[in-house]
């Protein structure tokens, strides 16, 4: 059977799954360069505070951090310590053919924790609140990882 | 059919793709070596400035950034937060079976973009036309995952 | 024939591959918190040094870097310039059929490499150290991409 096809409801699951997160991932580059227009600064490189067309009253200020900006360079870089991961070990995982129950559960919670992860993070909840959210979604990275290495060793 | 077989077109477009990616994404971290070496400094950790058979004379200063290994670390930043993504989009994209021209303009055209990025930011170039080169590949590769994602929904 | 089955030797030498790479990724993140647990701060948000149920004694100071959690950190860093392009250029790789033998060696390679300069970086050892074992693994990232890229052109 064609385990990479859409009619198989384990693939589309994952596939449902990783495009969520990717489309998520992506949209941090987004939401940084609209905060950055707002903010009119948190810029990163030397060059980025030459006058141009997009930015004819330039300051050498605009390479200063920006709060604002700032945060959501760190959820960027908290996504990507775990999507690409889970981008792999989602397929792996649905290609060992587990229940498809169990995929809709691990895959969807994990998508649905990240992004309650990342409105926590945007509204800037408590350390707590962010490490409650946080942790499900590694653990269910975790698992599916763990349960395809043991299904490939034994 | 295989759809993971290089005879098959589709797949060897963006086996092509994600290999040209990966290969540029990896030269980064050897561009980086390349410019340390040459700047003698730009290290990052405390024990990189402990004298060695490759740096006998070395110094605390060595561990002070450098604007020219800085660069090649934003550029190297710049592309984890794409090319991880574009790998696995362009793979789930590619099995939900486009038409080959479509995903040769589309992957091709993220490739292509990526390293005219590239030039742009090593040489400095204003942030008007980074932005420029930056955007095409990041619709590319929205359009391709938010495609997948509608035809695994539907 | 299925590629992506664990009872193919091929497949199952890459599924063991990436799985115990992935969880070492992830264990940088548990590491992290372990780590900032441990020393009290380390802590990167504002909203870190409320207050909390965890954290009822916070401090201003908690938000400083502590160097046992910056050196995680950096590892996690240099995992994610790595990995994530490892992780896909296994999977074309091995698809592509390459001798059991040699798919073994470069993939449990790159493996083994990882693992110690993971040690060798946890312990501060020497840069000349830490880019011995880095080296064979790049090498070897490179050469599973390019010998796909060949073989996709060719």
């Amino acid at each position: 059977m064609d385990k990479l096809s859409l009619d198989d409801p384990l693939f589309a699951t994952y596939a449902i799954a990783a495009t969520l997160m990717i489309l998520k991932g992506v949209s941090m580059s987004w939401l940084t360069i609209f905060r950055m227009m707002k903010e009119n600064g948190g810029f990163r490189s030397p060059e980025d505070v030459k006058p141009t067309r997009f930015n004819p009253n330039s300051s050498p200020d605009q390479i200063k951090p920006k709060d604002r900006v700032e945060r959501i360079r760190r959820i960027q870089a908290n996504d990507l310590e775990s999507l690409p991961y889970f981008l792999v070990a989602g397929l792996l995982f649905v290609v060992t053919g587990p229940p498809l129950l169990l995929a809709q559960l691990l895959l969807y919670g994990y998508v649905a924790t990240r992004l309650l992860h990342f409105v926590a993070y945007l509204t800037a909840q408590t350390h707590d609140t962010r490490a409650m959210l946080w942790t499900p979604g590694s653990l269910i990275l975790i698992f599916i990882t763990a349960r395809t290495l043991v299904y490939a060793i034994v």
